[in-house]
């Protein structure tokens, strides 16, 4: 019978495996945390991830565990894994995703280029850090930060006094950068890999809001670059499936890496239309351990804009006419999601031969869901 | 909420319709003859659609109604339009899908280049057209009939004496073509329209085998009139959602219309991955009435080969793993259908600049799926 991949975790990631999943002739289940979710479709189970019966009952018929996020915890990867279950990415290289001290750490031993960083435990260690990084730095929580949550700059170390009362925190140094990118690469079980373009992302308010596919007016070494940082990190932390890294392009034109994800993420949903495979597709294709599709672009340029918030009165769906009548190349992404200040609710995907018509055709088709 | 799209039918069609509607935020529900089909994955019902409770049931809360197959009877579409459904096609259009008879008749009256044809009520009527045209004719029966079936070419009235005794037949005469061609129109209920470009099918055995994309070594003018027939049908007919004109290109240069299908057609498979909106996306949208998208090419060419059959042993997804390593460009579709022979169960989509090599690529890919 088909092939059976289960997807832990109900919104729009889990969502947007269900269509190539579909088109590809993969049976797809979803735990959703809760009823009316994103990937309600695909939803065969409700309940909470942290609980490994939910779980592990949720996993019985499924060729291979995946996820919508990174927050099921070690302990209950680490029993799948031991009942036999295939989980992808597995517990070892989901720990560097949930864990950036860990992470800092083990990309040290790799010798990938990041910021200046520093485990610091109390006031003293933060001061020296600052100190020694021009007394003004970036503090995170080492778990469970996402889109600009758990991440502040700081000039003193009273200004996370509330973090430093719960546990060690990671300092870097806030870096100067011109801009921020982003590499893919899908990675198998077996080991074969691929690297997609190296994008450019643009951030609002900490949250992702444009992606510019490939990256423009790159240094003439910059994609690769890119690409050999992203299968370094790929290899050395076992990553299977989507590995995504947050870099920063340096004013000294040095790439540093920011952050990972191992799962798909906002930076490539061009691909969906812009890439012969796109992310999600290779996610499922990687995770199953299925050779992976061609990464190639199929237009010279493709940007990805998000939806944020979405309208303040109506649905999204009110929307739809003047947008699609306006846009008729646009290719419009909703998640399902009700609308909510700042919260992804969707995307618009351009693609074509000229930067700023694209550009142009996505924030104009976009626009039309915003107030 | 977002809108609600509801197919009767569970095949590959409405299969194929639930991954363009969950990129755009539509919700799918498919009312599905028996479990475990195709389309499983959106299946909220399980019945008969020949029942008039059922799909009323089955219809109440979604906002458009739509078929994955053209058999739902007149009597219950008839009904359902009384009781307020949105039936997107609606019976007006769907009789002439239906019935051959009626659909010669009106597009006799719509002035449509045709071949000769009469309706024969018994042997002496078909024999005066066999007389009338050369002695060898098709004939068919006004209703039911699809991949070849229904359809028997005769030189003598007695070859169809069994489907005679039932009732009366459409004969045709046996044209002189050179190729066949598809012309697929997307209307909505508000009238407006988009044409797609003409391609060429290649048929085995009575099934679509083969589809090129755009039609190769076209008259000058052969796009232009083909778009122009299937426009006149669509509207003509009152089609909305995708209409599929079947034509015959005679050895004298004519276009002949041979089939109508009010529905997503085999021969618009090449658009999932070949045009910027695909022939299911833009079902989706003309049926629920928003505006349609381009229907451009993405590539110079597109060519779909179905997978007809499938393995004798084993699944189509054994063959995952030889067929995706060698292409990695292909996009293979599969529709969670048990092999069987001569059974549509997927199809691979390649695209590209080079006609050969796009051609090769489809067909080799496919070729995995095949012993």
């Amino acid at each position: 019978m088909a092939l059976t991949l289960g997807i832990v975790g109900g919104g729009q990631l889990a969502r947007m495996m269900i269509a190539p999943a579909v088109e590809l002739g993969i049976d797809v289940r979803v735990l959703a945390e809760e009823a009316g979710m994103s990937a309600a479709l695909a939803a065969t189970a409700t309940g909470d991830y942290r609980d490994l019966a939910t779980v592990q009952s949720f996993a019985e018929g499924v060729d291979v565990l995946t996820f919508d996020h990174e927050h099921v915890p070690q302990d209950v990867l680490r029993a799948l894994v031991a009942a036999g279950v295939a989980v992808h990415p597995g517990p070892d290289a989901l720990q560097f995703a949930q864990d950036k001290l860990l992470m800092r750490a083990r990309l040290a031993e790799l010798g990938i280029p990041q910021p200046e960083w520093a485990a610091v435990a109390d006031a003293a260690g933060l001061q020296a850090f600052l100190d020694a990084n021009g007394g003004r730095v970036v503090v995170k929580t080492p778990r469970g930060g996402y889109d600009g949550k758990g991440v502040r700059v700081v000039s003193d170390p009273d200004e996370v006094a509330d973090w430093l009362a719960d546990g060690t925190l990671l300092a870097e140094e806030l870096v100067d950068f011109s801009r921020e990118l982003a590499q893919q690469i899908a990675r198998r079980p077996s080991g074969d890999l691929v690297a997609y373009p190296v994008v450019e992302t643009v951030q609002r308010g900490g949250v992702c809001a444009e992606v510019i596919a490939p990256a423009p007016h790159g240094a003439l070494r910059l994609a690769e670059v890119a690409a050999q940082i992203g299968t370094i990190i790929a290899e050395g932390l076992g990553v299977t499936g989507m590995l995504a890294v947050e870099l920063f392009e340096t004013t000294d034109e040095r790439l540093l890496v920011n952050e990972l994800a191992m799962r798909p993420h906002n930076s490539g949903h061009w691909g969906q239309d812009g890439a012969v495979t796109g992310q999600f597709e290779q996610h499922v294709r990687a995770v199953l351990d299925l050779p992976l599709g061609d990464p190639s672009p199929r237009q010279p340029w493709a940007v990805m804009v998000n939806i944020l918030g979405g309208p303040v009165e109506g649905t999204l769906e009110s929307r739809f006419p003047a947008a699609l009548a306006a846009h008729p190349e646009a290719k419009v992404h909703t998640y399902g999601k009700a609308p909510r200040p700042g919260r992804k609710v969707g995307h618009v995907n351009a693609t074509g031969e000229d930067l700023d018509a694209v550009v142009y055709e996505a924030r104009a088709a976009a626009a039309f869901f915003a107030d």
